[in-house]
């Protein structure tokens, strides 16, 4: 299993099916062709056809009924985050590659999560930031700190944007604990309590034109602590 | 297989080995914890624990050597964005979502990309750019105009960045269709062909400051046809 050739194959399954979708021909809760039709019409191994399948299905987007066949999944959602996030590890993606990413939505994901954050979210991220500067323990830290940044992520309801910050999600906790490391020794940990407090105030004052000077702000002195 | 309660079993041994990738105790080449060791410290079901694995087979993290063990990968390469394109596209994501996203990174991405673009790079953007202007058919044309997005996000050589990208591929065609359509309509092809133009002659120049500013001029006049 999972040679280079099996893994064409099955690629090219999962090609065909995204272009129904695109196409509009397939939706949530379609069946979607059987084995048998997709080996006619890709011209491809049962065996290749099947692992796309089951690929599909542990991805939780098609699921298999006994006797009746494959179906798009109606109660869909992504959680690609997880294997994604140790692909980017193993693929030595670096701390620059991260740094560089964030620096292209930091300023406007705050801007759009002031716009969009929701009263359950605002007491999410108030939380998360009384914690982050309550805690003397930084690595502790620096997880509560990944998650402040997640929850704006999250409050700008952009699946790819959330998706693709998740993603990042193990790698951060390094990079966030090496920037906070220096910046403490540094200037001390005030530095750090301010850049986030006025993300937050900002934030939660639902006020998008602060939110976004107070995150360029964050990412200027953040720059400063990044080798 | 695959209700939500496996999934959150096997979710959590995809966490389990992204933790230890993390915290550098697994690496490329290494033999990750037996199934029977993995119940042990997960405490979880030996079917679920087998089932993850089988996913992070599949998807080109680790593999199984027979009679030998599961291990981690060491051609590693990562190719989620045709299921995660397709995940995007069933969970309702909007080209709202879509062009949000791609107006926080393109500027940026054209910028690097200018600085970043190899020799053979230039030739195929330079060839797509060709095809892009001199082809009748807009069908066609939108999938030349996504594909010279994608050659832009490749030439970062961000692997975060291209991931992103790549993933929103098939939404893009759609996208880009409609846009291109509603422009040409409004000023005719000249526009189109003049937008691509100004980025595609910065970045074969590597110039990242007028690629810059090619991109927002391409960016404020994609905007006016999106609705």
């Amino acid at each position: 299993m999972n040679n280079s050739k099996d893994k064409q194959a099955y690629e090219h399954v999962i090609e065909y099916i995204g272009q129904q979708v695109e196409e509009g021909r397939l939706k949530k809760g379609d069946k979607i062709p059987t084995e048998r039709k997709l080996v006619e019409i890709l011209e491809i191994g049962r065996n290749s056809i099947r692992e796309a399948l089951e690929i599909l299905d542990m991805l939780g987007i098609v699921e298999r009924r006994q006797g009746s066949g494959t179906y798009i999944r109606k109660d869909f959602d992504s959680w690609f985050s997880g294997p994604m996030s140790i692909a980017f590890m193993l693929s030595d993606t670096g701390k620059h590659e991260i740094f560089e990413f964030r620096n292209m939505i930091e300023v406007e994901m705050a801007t759009i999560a002031a716009e969009r954050i929701t009263d359950d979210e605002i007491e999410e991220l108030k939380d998360c930031y009384e914690k982050l500067i309550n805690i003397d323990d930084e690595f502790i830290n620096a997880k509560y700190d990944n998650k402040f940044h997640s929850l704006l992520a999250r409050a700008t309801k952009n699946i790819i944007l959330i998706n693709s910050y998740n993603a990042m999600e193990y790698m951060m906790d390094m990079l966030i604990y090496d920037v906070r490391t220096r910046g403490i020794l540094s200037e001390g940990k005030d530095l750090l309590v301010r850049i986030h407090r006025e993300v937050c105030e900002a934030v939660v004052e639902r006020n998008p034109v602060e939110a976004r000077e107070a995150m360029k702000r964050h990412m200027t002195e953040v720059r400063k602590y990044f080798e």
